[in-house]
């Protein structure tokens, strides 16, 4: 049985992930969970997988449990918790933390699993150098569990086109988020539950709210240049409502190949999970019914952060990371109603106008950019 | 420069191969052409790309074109003719003669070339394991240019499901033909002009009536049961109107992987050439327009000729072989318009009702039974 350890299983990734775990008996034994604060749904999960390890971040709710809890199990709790968590020694680890919070014990946790599932964004988007080197230095696998990297991940991990030259580029598909086709004039006046009702993919609020903006999308831009060491020209965005297709890559001749599975994230944590073996009981792609799969070329001017981001990325410098801190503030300010959707491009923008560039060497930059950005952006949210 | 035969030059697949091979300057020398009767085409094609032998079907043509050729240029013809043409030594061989008549030849140049790129049906629908067999004892390669069977092959080169279990299925995907959504009622009444409108692809005759009965994709399903060595269990049909994906493979956990591109037969045509390289230059999907990708169960009420010609391949005798050859004299008279549509299937269906099942076991098998049910065929269709 493989050992497991779970970063951010109350989420919605991670609750998925039990499901897989759960179904694929005596495969995996899941040793340590760790969540925010949600300790119902962590109570519910101990039960059913009891591990030998919990983590929560906010002590307060870790006190409450630990009240709760049969004796022999070992609570960690808070930032340094985290990181103690993160040092116990698994086959394989979820990563699916939200926000640069998961970039910390990621890195920690490199050395200490044979295997990362790795479905936090933020980690790659603001310090991808310093993950894949480390990453290497430890010989720990990282598995994408983003279903557009997945998909790229599962047709590059026959392809050659790779390493024999006759790749020509690749799609990544969006479904253009829950406000695809809103008015710009009506942009200011949309509601929190309007952009958190996705079309096909049912997420966690951040990154609801990101594909609502496209700054998810320029953020699997950003993954699939480091997963696959690819130049930011050959990486295109498609519009493909359906999120049937997640990536397709393109040969020299003009011969596409796509990877396809229903929009439901157990397929590709399955993978991340399984790989090498490929396990049966997903959710699958019913022919019996007629379906349809629409592609558009994605018009920037709809997105304007998308672009925002796209720039940030090429400049390759502390920008990403500036914008990622800024992106998580306003989008946890617009999510409160303090302020409204057009406000988070208003507060990335505005910071990203002026800001010191830096090159960012190691994580102590990241964070202290980071740092910089969320005081910045917080300023400005104050004086809208 | 690697030496190429084309075997029926004059044809669809023949002179969209000669566009290929001219755009490939300096990698492939046309050795020689042959063709049924077409001799002002060949002439062209003589002129621009200079052969040392062509060979005619038609022996009053060969000797109109002997008249007008340059010495030094050896013309066969007739079947014995096509038989030595078959005889010289090639690297590649394009194999686009359609209809059974490729069988003989294709056996003959087996021994005598490096790589056949095989476009004829025929000679696997009727002799698939003899065509194998020999390839396998003159270790000759074989690579598929019907785009279906094109696209399986470009999938499955690096996909390792064949070997490691985790295929699910295969599907082939069909345009549905020219007379998709034709009434039962009218079928009878179709004009040819109007069966041979295909909505996608651009073919000649004999393959687009099939294609309008569905019986073209019986025989790709029995190509791929040949190629891939695949059950037919785990081969499907989907309805895909637009021809853009060709063919998927479904893993065991429902993970798709596609293959696309746009219904144009130089592309297929030219990986089979320049295979294992890629070459620039093909029509490429234009994303800078939206475009769908529609797809539909098939049902199989509506293709009933599809029904026949899987029951006769499952039945694994000389049922296909007759089926084919009542096909090939059917389709001759429809397009003569000496029956009517629905005709096709009243011939094959009434000769294969009472027919004497037999094991094919060498191509005298094959061509036996083929002459036999050609004049069942005749037979019927004069009483008709």
């Amino acid at each position: 049985m493989k050992k497991v350890l779970i970063f951010g299983s109350t989420g919605s990734i991670g609750r998925n992930a039990l499901k897989v775990i759960g179904k694929a008996k005596g495969q995996f034994k899941v040793i340590g969970l760790s969540a925010n604060r949600d300790i119902d749904t962590l109570n519910r999960q101990i039960a059913e997988f009891r591990p030998s390890f919990v983590c929560l971040n906010d002590r307060s709710q870790a006190e409450k449990l630990k009240s709760r809890l049969p004796k022999g199990l070992e609570v960690f709790s808070g930032e340094s918790g985290l990181l103690e968590f993160a040092s116990l020694e698994s086959d394989i680890s979820l990563m699916a933390i939200s926000g640069i919070s998961c970039l910390r014990p990621l890195l920690k946790n490199i050395k200490h699993t044979k295997r990362i599932a790795l479905a936090n964004k933020e980690s790659l988007v603001t310090a991808g150098s310093l993950v894949f080197e480390e990453a290497k230095k430890q010989k720990t696998e990282i598995l994408p569990v983003d279903s557009e990297i997945n998909a790229l991940f599962q047709l590059f991990e026959t392809n050659k086109s790779l390493t024999n030259g006759n790749l020509n580029r690749v799609y990544l598909t969006a479904s253009g988020g829950a406000l695809a086709g809103c008015k710009h004039k009506d942009l200011s006046k949309v509601t929190v539950g309007r952009v958190l009702a996705h079309p096909t993919w049912k997420m966690g609020p951040r990154i609801t709210v990101d594909s609502a903006t496209l700054v998810n999308k320029g953020f699997e831009v950003i993954e699939t240049h480091f997963f696959f060491n690819l130049a930011y020209e050959k990486i295109d965005i498609l519009i493909h409502r359906e999120s049937m297709i997640h990536a397709l890559i393109e040969e020299t001749d003009g011969t596409l190949f796509a990877c396809l599975y229903p929009p439901d994230m157990k397929t590709p944590i399955s993978f991340a999970l399984h790989y090498p073996d490929r396990k049966k009981g997903n959710c699958k792609v019913n022919f019996k019914n007629s379906f349809s799969c629409n592609f558009r070329p994605i018009r920037y001017s709809d997105y304007p952060l998308l672009k925002v981001t796209l720039d940030a990325a090429k400049r390759n410098d502390n920008s990403l990371v500036i914008l990622n801190a800024c992106d998580e503030v306003a989008i946890s300010n617009f999510l409160k109603g303090k302020i409204k959707f057009t406000d988070i491009g208003k507060v990335i923008t505005k910071v990203l106008e002026k800001y010191p560039a830096h090159q960012i060497k190691n994580i102590n930059d990241v964070l202290g950019w980071d740092n910089w950005a969320r005081i910045k952006a917080e300023e400005l949210i104050d004086k809208l």
